[in-house]
């Protein structure tokens, strides 16, 4: 079989990581055999963009439809404004890919430590399911008047009940196919009445169709006291597009570093190509620089492996990381002292070696 | 002097806490001499809700502006959607009041261990500026056609020009006035192009009055890896109404216990009273149990009495309950044995020994 990988290695360590990541498949699928990655790159980040003004030809979303899957580095340079490269690149592939899920797994890998003095390997397994299509990233809102003393600006919040159900019903799938079946509904409709308190109202519908699952709802402020002081008592959590983010940046940082935790953007329905790219950003202190963390990359990779269907090649990928994890092959951010090229020949020969 | 207090104890443990509160408060007027307070309690709880419909009587307001400060327990209560309680409660207060500033300040106190390994006391020393009036939480927003397919709901974030300049340059005031100078804004104007980016506009407009301030602009989910990952490099942060009431729990979590962290709702006009509450909620699960901790009061009570002018009560104060957790007279959420009782009782003690 082979698939067919659209690559956007984007900006800052975005390249690095997808160079490392393409490396490491190609490994895989040579090793483990009966499947092949057909990559095409596609060079649309912010230093193309300064250059000819656009980062997708209008084409761009077409092209991408014809992929098997996506892989994403990272979008975001300090010469261009965060929200024109965003709103430009990432935001408009998750949205008119309609990937509306965004599933971010935590755990603590063999090797690494959590900065959590309590918190041991196996405290902390936590899967987040985030809304990836509208909530707080609607896009909506403006500004009147900006310059005189009664501006003003808006951002709207929009959930709708298409947009919500179905987040809520792979929210419970995933509860469901996980051994504590336990799904922690993240709202905030203390403070926001109008469409927190809808959100919530739809969580509980949807509840009624999975009667083995457990559920539970908190405050998203609270949920971070719990994920410090109680990350054992977690385990799946539904939670709005702006709070899984904060949420998913705080569990990555708790399970290590942002450099390792991966995302998926999915669409269920398989449609259209889903997306997979670790969820740090381009760290342009560091870009160039050949020490980015692959992990994540590496994470994500194995994600997106599981995605197409080669279950084997995933869990061969996911073993070769730890492996190396565990025997202390880490980047600077992990206390280790290796670079970015290091690690990724280290999987390399640990996935000859599985 | 006589300083008119309005004390509105609330629901579950709020009402243990703020009767500690008002116990170590007559002790430190006792001792330290030359000012005394006069306390009103107003019944305004979910329970009085329940039987007479309202929490607040309808010149409630008028009535708290009579007070030279108000001291708040914590409102919420499993009888009553969330969203009417604080509504109609703790809201409308911080916003007729005017209390547009919320700083919160967080500290590792002798004797309490926060639960990062690598945070040493010293290490975690910061000061949260939070937008109070508006943001988020600006109550507008609704549904429609909530039952049918094609329902969809709202919540309209708002950023005034008004209420943008005054938190900044309150945050900026605050920055200058301690050691580091250095001031954190925290954003997400990556993904939300509108308003958001009009706020970190108006923040560099005042930056230019503080010449003298160091700055520096972060997402609020990289802010959360910062917090847990190199606590040591921030000092004070101006946020929105949601993000700091995120940032501000888990701030308090990791400084060692939700029930430490002080909040001040503060109108620095002083045009209307200002408010102080510890940032923890009513807790049913505890509630009435008369094991909260009331540190959170105590730091809280501090504030207030310091912001009626009394520096040398509030001294006295903050050194006599932190002198109790360094003894390691601590309740059970800071790993010690003590009851609310227990506490109260020695930090009354150390008061007098002081
Ligand atoms: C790059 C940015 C749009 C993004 C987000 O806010 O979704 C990032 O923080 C993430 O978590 O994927
Ligand atoms: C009680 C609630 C309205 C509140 C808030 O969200 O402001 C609380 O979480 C806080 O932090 O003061």
């Amino acid at each position: 079989r082979v698939h067919r990988i659209a690559c956007i290695p984007g900006d800052g360590i975005g390249v690095d990581i997808t160079e490392a990541a393409i490396q490491v498949l190609n490994k895989l699928s040579e090793v483990v055999g009966g499947f092949q990655f057909d990559f095409t790159i596609f060079d649309w980040s912010s230093k193309k963009y300064l250059e000819r003004g656009w980062y997708m030809p209008p084409d761009g979303i077409e092209q991408l439809k014809k992929f098997d899957a996506i892989y994403f580095g990272a979008v975001g340079s300090p010469d261009v404004p965060d929200h024109i490269s965003l709103w430009n690149l990432i935001l408009p592939i998750r949205k008119e890919l309609n990937q509306y899920v965004n599933r971010r797994p935590n755990r603590i890998l063999e090797g690494v430590k959590s900065p959590l003095e309590a918190c041991k390997i196996g405290d902390l397994d936590w899967m987040f399911i985030r809304e990836n299509s509208e909530g707080e990233y609607s896009g909506q809102g403006g500004v009147s008047n900006e310059s005189a003393p009664h501006a003003m600006a808006t951002e709207l919040t929009v959930y709708t009940r298409v947009g919500t159900e179905r987040i809520m019903r792979f929210a419970f799938e995933t509860a469901r196919s996980r051994p504590k079946k336990h799904l922690i509904l993240c709202t905030k409709s203390n403070a926001m009445r109008h469409g927190m308190v809808f959100w919530d109202k739809i969580f509980y519908e949807i509840a009624k169709e999975y009667p083995d699952v457990q559920t539970e709802k908190m405050l998203v402020d609270a949920i971070t006291v719990r994920m410090v002081l109680h990350p054992k008592s977690m385990d799946t959590v539904v939670a709005t597009n702006l709070h899984a983010d904060i949420l998913t940046d705080l569990a990555a940082a708790l399970s290590g570093s942002i450099g390792i935790a991966p995302s998926s953007n999915l669409d269920p329905t398989r449609t259209n190509p889903s997306m997979f790219e670790p969820i740090h950003g381009s760290a342009p202190d560091i870009a160039g620089k050949g020490i980015a963390n692959p992990v994540g990359a590496f994470w994500s990779a194995a994600e997106m492996v599981r995605w197409v269907g080669e279950e084997k090649g995933a869990d061969a990928l996911m073993k070769a990381f730890e492996n190396v994890t565990s025997r202390g092959v880490k980047t600077k951010d992990l206390g280790g002292s290796e670079n970015t090229k290091g690690v990724t020949e280290a999987v390399c020969k640990e996935i000859e070696t599985l």
